[in-house]
């Protein structure tokens, strides 16, 4: 990888040389997003990292101006993609964009304020009923029947490729990697995504090491902190309860043992947070003038705790990852 | 002022040699918004800039991290503000990271994300019914009251100072001043603060001339176009239709004799567009992959036309001021 910011570029093609897609001009000015200090007592090392100030509302947005990027060097005119959300917005929002057609497959249940923003974007939406892997499939199998670039998140390594400028930003910003990240888990596109940054940017000599990297998952809804738990490689699927994180309400994460590999690597770990934990970190972000949709405190639900292993002053970075604009009422 | 960006800065302090207040450390991120291409046959000199991708999801953040500032200077510990919506939200959001209390007066039928917002940030919320010059005056007698500090986003110089870095982004970005700026104008923030920034600029000796600045209003309401059509040097109110550019709303603006000496010292105008330009305009966004609230539409709804005295190929820019988020369903 070569990490050769460009000078006065607003967008994330400031970081063209170090990405998988050649600029073709596709942007809808994601990236750049601040870094910002908690600011409270006993918090001085925590960072937060302001991805929902992007362009649709979260950090979704990285993985999505590379991946429908790519789906245009292929000369598609469809894409497909299956999303609790955040993804699907970000897809419909880039592909209407890149003027491209877009399916976006979503769980029943989806906020009202995602939909209409898919369906603004000019997007066919398509409720599937059923868990969030019946989603998947159903997506899956619209691509397989019409031919249409399958834009998945979870799949694709062109998704992470572009989320992986989350971990670049971070190093530019920093000059240096960060002791800690604490990242949200459901589908682990964001701890896939900052490792394979900091992967790179190890790679090109910049970093002597990569950042422990610690997964949070929702206590309701969390495989990967079970699996962590018992010492296993593999990810079996769990029945979830209820949980205000919706984002990461992932029960059978395709990419779990990845997910695995990487905090383990790292000298990292899986934790859990409950909902009192999640609605409480929420209030206090609020309270700060910070305004995030519940999946976007899960992050800093846990990096507010005492962190075993992390020195006093150490540098912690958490991403504050979907707007709070785009839960419902 | 002091032109010298501050490397690797990611806020608004990047400018803090020219803004009135010093650097206090209070920041949500704001500033730094993409300026990215309109991007349609015909449009190739128009420029947007991603106002909406801020903090607390308009531009408004701008101003009020510099008025929050200045009351925090001041010693105040409470502040009151009166608002339509965005600024209120902007500042109940700077308030709270800056430990102050904060009072917003809004008008009946602002919307409910939008008090919400407010809310969760700990504001307290008076509702006016009756017009927004009501809301205004409430404001003020309880400031008269109680001594608390007035961050008012019409009336306090500091905000519009805050205002001024949307020019100063986009000098630093493309290295001159556009043709031509299209602005948005209820209370004129927009106008009258990106002029302050250019005049500083040509103060500076780094442009040798300031934009030609079009302010744009709704059609039913629209005092200061209907002054600038009579060749007044004063705006009487006027009786406004509804419209969905609730954001410019403003029946009798406080600061249109300003604007009209703004766009008349800079050879701009005053122009309408209709409640269907409008939504056209939002439609055509949103195709496009931008997703903004009505009242960011307007200025873009404007530039789209031929504009009179653009030579073809000119640099024109528009905000797109606040998310398609903020909107009611």
């Amino acid at each position: 990888m070569k990490f050769d910011p460009r000078a006065g570029e607003d967008t994330l093609w400031r970081y063209a040389d170090a990405l998988a897609v050649p600029d073709l001009g596709l942007t809808l000015g994601e990236g750049r997003t601040p870094l910002i200090r908690a600011s409270a007592e006993g918090e001085d090392g925590l960072l937060l990292k302001v991805e929902y100030a992007s362009p649709t509302g979260s950090f979704k947005d990285r993985g999505a101006v590379t991946l429908i990027t790519l789906a245009r060097l292929l000369g598609a005119e469809r894409v497909v993609a299956d999303s609790s959300g955040n993804a699907g917005t970000a897809m419909a929002a880039y592909a209407a964009r890149a003027g491209l057609r877009a399916e976006i497959f979503v769980p029943g249940g989806t906020s009202g304020k995602k939909l209409e923003q898919i369906l603004g974007h000019g997007a066919e939406v398509v409720v599937v009923e059923g868990s969030r892997e019946d989603t998947a499939e159903a997506a899956a199998a619209r691509v397989k029947e019409t031919g249409a670039f399958y834009a998945s998140h979870v799949y694709n390594p062109f998704f992470h490729d572009g989320v992986k400028t989350y971990a670049l930003e971070i190093f530019e910003r920093l000059g240096a990697a960060p002791a800690t990240l604490v990242l949200p888990a459901g589908n682990g596109t964001l701890v896939i995504g900052a490792h394979l940054g900091f992967t790179a940017l190890r790679e090109a000599g910049l970093v002597d090491r990569i950042p422990r990297i610690v997964a949070v998952q929702a206590e309701r809804c969390a495989p990967v902190a079970a699996a962590y738990a018992s010492g296993a490689t593999e990810v079996p699927p769990i029945r979830p309860g209820p949980t205000a994180a919706e984002g990461i309400a992932i029960a059978a994460p395709a990419r779990g043992p990845r997910m695995l590999e990487i905090v383990r690597e790292t000298g990292g770990m899986v934790i859990t947070v409950s909902e009192d934990e999640i609605a409480a970190a929420h209030a206090t972000l609020a309270a700060r003038g910070l305004w995030v949709e519940p999946t976007g405190a899960v992050a800093y639900a846990a990096a507010r705790r005492p962190m075993p292993g992390t020195a006093p002053g150490e540098i912690v970075v958490a991403p504050l990852c979907g707007s709070g604009l785009k839960a419902s009422l």
